[in-house]
C-alpha cells in the first residue's frame, strides 16, 4: 500500500502547492442562500453544511492537494452533524486523477491503549469507518498513547499530526515552559518524541507518516522545529486570518516544496464576506470568491518559496 | 441555574459513594445474545452498543451517581456510533428521582477559540446536542483553550475534567518534566491552571465545576495532588482493570466522602466474562453480574474510606 506522506508528497508537487483548505462550517456565515429556511434545528444546518463543504471540495480539488474539515463544527450539530462530515471526507476522497484530494481530520483525538486504538480504527485510512487520510493527535499523555495510531498508519496507508506548537496565544503556557535537565521546552520535548517516530515511518519523500502541527504565528519556533525535526511534515495552522503571512511559513518548507501543508480556513472558505472579494464576487457568487482566494494564497506562498 | 458540582456532590451522598460506570462498549465482549446476528456493518454493531449500554444504565442507575460512555468507541463504528452515543447519553439523563444519573461524557476534546467553543457548545449542558452535564479535555493547547468550556459551564450547568495525571504507563513521558524555574512538574503546572478555574467556579460543596482527570495507578501523585488542589473534584480512571485499588483512591476523597468520583469501565461491565461473576452468573444472567459487581466496588471504596 502507498504510505500517506508519499501520496501526500507526491500530491503537493503534481498541484505546484502546499495549501490546506480548511472546512469550518459556521452556519452564520454561509452564503445567504444556504441559510435561508433552514435555521430550524440540527438536521437542516447539517445538510446546508454538506452542500456547503462539498460545493467548496468541488471549487478547490482541481488546485490544492489537501482538505482538513474540522470535526468540532460538525460535532456541535449532534449526529446529524456527524452524518454530514462522513459525507463531506467521503465526497473529497471520491476525486480522482487531477481533482484527487487528501482528507486530514481536525480531531485533536486521543486516550490511552486500547481507546486510542479505537479512535485510530475509526479514522485512519480511507477503508476505516470515516475514511479519512489523517487525523490530528494531542499529545499530552505519552508516546505509548502515539503507538496505535502509528500502527494504524502503517496498516491501513493513513497518517496523523501530532500538536507541537500550536497557533493560539495561549499556546505557550505549557508548550513553552523550560524542562530540566534537557535544553529546551516542553514542545521541543514533544518535537524529539514525534520527530522519532517520523524518522521511523520514511517513506521515499523522506518525511514520515508521522508528522506535527506546528503555528505560523511563532515564525521563530517554526524555523527553529524545521530544523530539529528534518523527517516531520508540517501542518501548519494561522495563516490568514490568525495573521500568519507566507513569510512566517516559508521556513516550514524545504527545498523541494515539500515538508509542509499550510491551512487557511475562514480566509478562503468565508471569502464572499471579505474584500477584496466580497465586492469582485459577491454572495451570488461565492464559489468564484472561494477559488480566487484559493489562487490568492497558492501565488502568495509560492512568492516567499524561490526554491519551489 | 443548579451548578453541575452542586449536583455531582449531591447524588455522591445521596448514592453514597463516589462511583463512575465506564460506558465502553467492545462488540466482542458483549453477552451472545447481543452479538448473535449483529456482526454485519457498522449499524447493527450500534444497535447492539445502544441496547447493552442503556441496559447496563437500568442496573447502575439506582446504585451509583454517574455514567461515563467513552466517546471513542462509538466513534469507531462512524456516524451509526455516534447516533447510539446520543441515545445512550439520552437514555442516563432520562433517570429521575432515585435513579438520577449525571453523564461525563470521555472525549478529550479540546481546539482553539472558536473551535473549542464549537466542543463547548457541542457537549456541554443537557440542552446541548449530546445533552452531556460534563465533558473530558486535554490541556495541552493551554489556559486559553479551556476558557469557552468554562463559560459554557457556567452557562449551561455543566462541568469539563481537565487531563492532570493520566494512568497509563508512558503518561509519564510529557506530564512527569520537571520544569524549570518552578517547584515542580508538567502536571503540577497544570494542576495550578485547573486549581485557580476550579477556586473561581465553586458552589456550595466547596469545589469547582472545572474538575481534573488523575489516574489512580499513580496514587502518591493523587495524594499529592488531593492536597495541591482543594477545589477541584477528580475523575479518577485506572481502578481495577488498570491495577488500581480502593487503598489508592481513597486519598482522592475528602472526610465528607467527596471530591471524587472513582471510575471502572470494563470491571463492570464485561463482569459476566470474570470470575468470580462468570461462575456465579454466567452470561445469561449478565445484568446480575454487572449489579455485583458494581455493589462489590462500592463495598471496596467504603472500606477504604472510613470517614465518609
Amino acid at each position: 500500500m502507498l504510505k500517506f506522506i508519499d501520496r501526500l508528497a507526491k500530491l503537493v508537487q503534481t498541484k505546484g502547492n502546499g495549501v490546506c483548505v480548511g472546512l469550518d462550517p459556521r452556519f452564520e456565515s454561509l452564503p445567504k442562500e444556504m441559510q435561508t429556511g433552514r435555521d430550524h434545528g440540527h438536521g437542516q444546518r447539517a445538510a446546508a453544511y454538506a452542500e456547503f463543504c462539498k460545493a467548496i471540495i468541488d471549487v478547490v480539488c482541481p488546485l490544492v492537494p489537501v482538505v482538513k474539515p474540522q470535526s468540532a463544527f460538525f460535532e456541535a450539530l449532534g449526529p446529524d452533524g456527524m452524518s454530514a462530515l462522513a459525507g463531506v471526507i467521503s465526497h473529497a476522497t471520491s476525486k480522482t486523477g487531477a481533482e484527487e484530494l487528501l482528507v486530514i481530520l481536525d480531531g485533536k483525538r486521543n486516550d490511552i491503549g486500547s481507546t486510542a486504538q479505537a479512535y485510530a480504527e475509526a479514522y485512519l485510512g480511507r477503508n476505516s469507518p470515516w475514511g479519512a487520510d489523517a487525523l490530528t493527535v494531542s499529545p499530552y499523555l505519552g508516546d505509548d498513547s502515539l503507538e496505535p495510531f502509528a500502527a494504524a498508519c502503517d496498516a491501513n496507508g493513513a497518517g496523523i499530526f501530532v500538536l507541537v506548537k500550536t497557533s493560539n496565544p495561549g499556546g505557550g503556557d505549557f508548550q513553552d515552559q523550560l524542562i530540566q535537565q534537557s535544553a529546551g521546552t516542553l514542545y521541543q520535548r514533544v518535537a524529539d518524541v514525534v520527530e522519532a517516530r517520523a524518522k521511523s515511518t520514511s517513506g521515499e519523500c523522506e518525511y514520515g507518516d508521522i508528522g506535527a502541527v506546528v503555528g505560523a504565528t511563532y515564525p521563530e519556533q517554526l524555523a527553529e522545529l524545521r530544523q530539529a525535526m528534518p523527517h516531520t511534515w508540517f501542518l501548519v495552522p494561522g495563516y490568514g486570518a490568525q495573521g500568519g503571512g507566507a513569510a512566517d511559513v516559508a521556513a516550514a518548507f524545504d527545498k523541494r516544496g515539500l515538508g509542509a501543508v499550510v491551512n487557511s480556513s475562514r480566509g478562503i472558505i468565508f471569502a464572499h464576506n471579505k474584500e477584496p472579494y466580497k465586492t469582485s464576487y459577491g454572495e451570488s457568487r461565492w464559489q468564484d470568491a472561494v477559488r480566487a482566494a484559493t489562487e490568492d494564497m497558492i501565488r502568495d506562498l509560492r512568492s516567499a518559496l524561490p526554491h519551489a
